[in-house]
């Protein structure tokens, strides 16, 4: 029996929420083996019994599903213990649980959540202001943003910045190299938005660079690469964050999606507050 | 009492999965009114505490979290006992049996996804890519996409490429006015990398054009709105995609998520059959 488990995850809409829970799942796990496969829109039995005699074929084999047709889920379960697969609903009992806390019968509709309505085309708005107002691109637009990333180079501005749009913040990033780098509006009125500062380790600045440097095959380029260069580059800059009381982030070691979290974070707390 | 319900959502990390489980949850529900508090990295009893005694606070509170850590868990769920909340666990149960069946104890470390590994490396650099090879940037590029989406104007093809880039593929897109908007090198080797065009329907297009020239106070341009002109555009598109044998995905009432999804399952049948 092969020891590289073969996980099937069956999702009747577009499998996002099954790849956020298995990524959860196998974050719990260190030492394990396995292969994925993934199957969207899976609405009738007839694609069900197909999935179901594919995976038979493997020892292994472990079942993900998120199906809200009650009926299309129960024929699903039942091919498992026919075929003794395992099988996991994953939204199941949270929706049969809050069906009975809301008093209210679940419509047991896939793709509910696709609709497209305000809430989507807000998020494709955010995406796209956002996209337009990459690395300090149309800085006069700063009224317009939900928040304001300032931050010294390599603080992964580009990639939070898309990650906060997929949330559904318009988000404005400017690459901070001295203080003429931010448009007046904002220094005239720091509170203007959201604005959070960017910083990280000047060591590990070093190091990016250097690899960058070498990557491109370039002659190193001492204000660049200086350890000591950088240090007062990042120093200015964190002074710069506190005369205008902007929050910051040390983003050494954080993936962008935590960074990002800690920014959604301060957007709560100030408009709480605002 | 009021029939607004407040919903707690507790995260001891970056709070996606549980943003994607209520996502799918509430869609099932049509008529209620909430109001959801999110709280990222929850990691101490006296954090849930806190959240606890808010929570406390309001008549129809309900809490979902995801909590790894398997005594704060306990510690939420006998505190929502006490104060009567209903509480549910989204990864709890599943995480118990994987550990049974994989016959491995669960780390019950949090972010355990957000480790900054390889994958977390290839989306960042998948996202980078998708940034610079945006609206038809960079085509000489072709051969090092994971993916190449071809469309006629108006058919999300930047969001499409932005969403799929966060799941880790390189995306490039090209708007299609005629077959010399393609490269060269695709059209010599159209198999080069994964192509999927895109179309609409054209009274869509037509509407979703007049309205942005009424946005911008435009003089129609008759053969931006001419529906004849707009069918022949769109005819040529598909006889474009015929001709290099490249597969179509008709965005018309489909969201963007939809949309990656098909794209997704057209990739893993390339990749399946190459």
């Amino acid at each position: 029996m092969s020891n590289t488990y073969q996980i099937y995850l069956i999702s009747d809409s577009t499998g996002e929420t099954l790849d956020r829970v298995f990524l959860a799942i196998k974050a719990q796990f260190k030492n394990i083996k396995y292969d994925v496969k993934s199957y969207f829109f899976t609405r009738t039995e007839n694609q069900v019994s197909k999935i179901m005699d594919e995976a038979k074929k493997n020892d292994n084999a472990i079942i993900l599903y998120t199906i809200v047709d009650t009926s299309l889920a129960k024929f699903l379960a039942n091919k498992g213990d026919e075929k003794k697969i395992p099988c996991f609903s994953v939204l199941g009992n949270l929706i049969m649980n809050f069906s009975k806390l809301l008093n209210q019968k679940a419509s047991h509709v896939p793709s509910g959540q696709h609709a497209l309505n305000e809430e989507y085309y807000e998020r494709i708005e955010a995406i796209q202001f956002t996209m337009a107002h990459d690395d300090g691109n149309l800085v006069e637009d700063v009224d317009k943003a939900d928040l304001i990333l300032l931050g010294v180079s390599r603080t992964s501005k580009t990639p939070t910045s898309i990650y906060l749009a997929n949330r559904g913040y318009k988000t404005l990033n400017i690459p901070l190299v001295n203080e003429q780098s931010i448009p007046e509006s904002l220094k005239k009125n720091p509170k203007l938005s959201c604005v959070v500062g960017l910083t990280t380790e000047p060591q590990r600045l070093v190091d990016i660079r250097k690899n960058r440097m070498n990557a491109l095959k370039e002659k190193e380029n001492t204000n660049y690469t200086n350890i000591n260069k950088i240090e007062k580059e990042i120093n200015e800059a964190k002074k710069t964050f506190i005369k205008y009381k902007w929050p910051t982030i040390d983003v050494t070691r954080k993936s962008v999606e935590e960074t990002a979290a800690s920014i959604i974070k301060i957007y709560e707390i100030n408009k709480n507050n605002g």
